[in-house]
């Protein structure tokens, strides 16, 4: 038995059963090993941040930590933008990066590099054993700081000698190592927060776990008792949605608008979230969102239990349940397709249970209302800011949940991780893919007509376009195995969606949708 | 005049009017500026990797660097794997990466991340300006640190507001620092190498700036002289090949087989090249690649003047000039399409000049035999061992030489940057891509199988494969807008490639191999 074993059996039995993989001559002992555990799964991906995104998307759906398995430097740098998305979900995710062995390492051989240096801006958990006795024991360290709470990216850099070298003593047990509980929330700031709802103009903004479907209905139960305005976070991990669970504001992406939509907050209290701050600085512009004099109050920070808190809030001001606020389903959308008769498709079809990975960005604008009396859904976002997270977590959780979900895709997005489609396919996953073809980075069109207005046909206007080639979204789709289809009106994104959802497997459509934001 | 204006000013003062970007908001007065530089050609990349590989390939063939521009951590992160390249090519590269305004970073937002511990694993130049009337200077410092010699990776960190602010006195010039010399290589050890060249069984290694036509015509006059042996490294850089360029050994790749191929030697004298050692480390075999007692001299370490070095040894052995080494190109192959079959094509086909990125792994291995009396022409190899190099050099290449560049790709590696096809197809680079398609990861199954013979069918076998689903690699050429074919037979594949080099404009053609090792 050597360490490669160690690995895979102590990763099992602290309850990590799923390998997004994109192995190397590094990691080859450990691909052998799979053979004698049939209970782990090897996802193949054919590029590490599909990998790395998998296990985000997986771990926001179950909560459970996946692996994945990279390969030394190249592999991790490969795999970190979506590593960061899962860092900013906190999502519990445990990396392991295969390394040159531990006698190799010193002669700059052509694949060394400073893993850990790599590994440690995702500030996380680090670890990397140097004999394959240990392995076992820095294994299970790695789970544990990966399920925190809260969640974060544990990175174990395993030496190709750790892992075939042969246990000096093979174990009868592997070792275990129980879960942190979730720490209570401050007391203080909860009597703190309790005055503020009482008293001035609050808004409770809820994050990271306090946006499922409970602890919203409690955040729904303090705003009809208070005068608060209940405000969710920009990019939340993991939310639920549709009829029946309440619907928040949502923090505005934009920071001109947002420091609008808080000016005259009084205080705000946050649960779960963080204290607001600009996506981005622009010249002149505030970075901190909320209002001079706003007083802000932590109440569950990373890490708390947020519906402790919640709960808290309620029982102290005596806050009656609510019956559900009632609603239409939009209508079937009929006609020309543009972002909006393309989120009234999307309204208009989905089935419950629904698990939506978004990274529709400027063509998702009318998401949130045409999808609000839907049947409940789950709906995952761009939690880090790192583009092409769409279809990787949209992969991973479909592996976790074993049911549908939808990526809502935007085109420039969508090509920095096409190759998760290929896995979609291999693996046979009940993914629908909607791809939402401008032609353009229309975010950064926006962006770059703020500072530049007059620059059409310019060399900088000219540099965000995707038309020059027109890239043939279904076609790519298609020769990665993944059968397509491309839609010109609702009509067709209609009939598309509705065919995918009751076709088991993986189904692309590329929606035309006028150039730019519409 | 902004700080954005600066950086522009400065990089085409000191020569570099290159730019393969992949930006965002952060980096958006940068593209704004371009405007103003009308000969500083921007390149938009669909993909990091495809942007730092691009200006690796620029740097290779044109001695040169180009910029590139990219968003915060994610951005360097998603381009460090051939930054890698780029590193162990000893490239010269000037990063440009947008980081948050200095005020917005300590407010953690969710682009936030240590943007210099991503770089600073790549062990070249780091710099961060926090000001708009410093960037200048730290932007040539930044170019000159590239420049090296040895060339490097030169990574410039921009706070969007040291872009956006304006400078307080523009200056009249930009700064321009003159260019650190190649140092004289050291005398003691060429004296050294002398004794041993006529005393002993020893071997020039060369590699870095020591392989192109006139060094190995040095190399080659001294093993005419002496009894030594000329072995080039296993991945250099570029080197120039063909008919009427001398042809060393070649180290090879597996260590078992290099150690057999250097175990008579008494002594090896670096030029330009690292003392040897196993790309990776296997159970029982030794790393280093030279035998015990084996004398290692470096007579000319990175960063020194190789030709000198070799010039010094030809004087000191009164070595005179040979004659070009005769030879037949091969003939134009007929009938089924192997790996041998696939390289006499390239070989019978190739013009004179052609600059050749070589990213074929197990799928190539005929290729340095049939191409050794073709017309003269240069030849790119994957220096850090981190695949999905292959299309990004080759873009990276075509925009520096403006000439004819071939790719030679197996399908697995393609599969990390497919999205360079779309800048070769935007740009309209003559590029012409032959893909090996032999479905599978064909040099980790020899690994596996090392490891684990009887392996057929297994979950590790099924992880190594990449025919379920196959991949249509002409389609997915296609849908990215480069013209594409596939190929079944070498006389298809001969007609495609005559094709190819004589129509402007890139063409994909796939070549379909048997599966696995052939």
């Amino acid at each position: 038995m050597n360490g490669a074993h160690a690995l895979l059996a102590t990763l099992r039995a602290n309850g990590v059963t799923t390998c997004f993989a994109n192995p190397g001559t590094t990691e080859m002992h450990v691909v052998a090993a799979l053979d004698d555990f049939n209970d782990v799964r090897g996802v193949l991906c054919l590029f590490e941040g599909v990998a790395t995104g998998a296990a985000d998307g997986f771990a926001r759906v179950s909560g459970t930590p996946a692996a994945t398995l990279l390969h030394l430097g190249p592999g991790l740098a490969n795999g970190w933008a979506n590593l960061h998305n899962a860092r900013r979900a906190r999502s519990p995710l445990v990396n392991v990066v295969g390394d040159h062995a531990t006698h190799h390492g010193a002669l700059d051989a052509p694949l060394q590099s400073d893993i850990a240096s790599v590994a440690s801006a995702l500030e996380g958990w680090v670890g990397r054993p140097t004999r394959s006795d240990d392995l076992a024991d820095v294994t299970a360290q790695a789970v544990h700081a990966a399920y925190g709470p809260p969640g974060r990216v544990a990175t174990l850099i395993v030496p190709s000698d750790v892992a075939w070298d042969d246990l000096s003593s093979p174990p009868t047990t592997w070792p275990v190592l129980a879960r942190d509980v979730l720490r209570a929330p401050d007391e203080a700031q909860l009597r703190r927060a309790l005055d503020l709802l009482r008293t001035k103009r609050a808004a409770l903004l809820v994050g990271g776990p306090a946006v499922d479907a409970e602890q919203l209905d409690l955040a729904a139960r303090i705003a009809a008792t208070t005068s608060c305005r209940v405000v969710m976070e920009t990019f939340p991990a993991i939310t639920d949605r549709g009829a029946g669970v309440y619907r928040p504001e949502h923090l505005i992406y934009l920071s001109e608008f947002a420091i609008a939509q808080l000016a005259d907050l009084d205080a705000v209290i946050l649960v779960g979230a963080k204290d607001p701050v600009g996506f981005f600085a622009y010249p002149g512009v505030a970075s901190r969102l909320t209002p001079a004099g706003c007083e802000v109050v932590t109440v569950a920070p990373p890490g708390t239990d947020t519906a402790a808190a919640l709960s808290y809030l309620v029982d102290g001001l005596d806050a009656p349940t609510l019956g559900p606020e009632a609603g239409e389903r939009v209508d079937v959308p009929s006609g020309e397709l543009t972002s909006r008769m393309l989120a009234a498709a999307i309204g208009a079809t989905m089935p419950e249970g629904l698990i939506v990975s978004d990274e529709s960005t400027t063509g998702g604008l009318h998401l949130s209302g045409a999808t609000r009396f839907s049947p409940p859904h789950r709906w995952m976002t761009l939690t880090g800011g790192s583009i092409g997270m769409g279809l990787p977590v949209a992969l991973g959780a479909a592996i976790a949940s074993g049911g549908r979900v939808l990526a809502i895709q935007s085109d420039g997005a969508m090509m920095y991780t096409p190759q998760a489609l290929w896995t979609m396919a291999r693996e046979g996953l009940d993914v629908t893919v909607v791809a939402l073809s401008n032609r353009s980075y229309a975010v950064l069109e926006m962006e770059l007509r703020r500072i530049h207005p007059d620059n059409e046909g310019t060399p900088s206007a000219r540099l965000l376009e995707l038309d020059h080639p027109a890239i043939d979204l279904a076609a790519l789709a298609t020769s990665l195995g993944v059968p397509s289809v491309r839609v010109t009106t609702a009509d067709e994104l209609v009939v598309a969606l509705r065919r995918s959802y009751a076709t088991p497997g993986p189904m692309f459509i590329e929606a035309m949708l006028p150039r730019g934001i519409n």
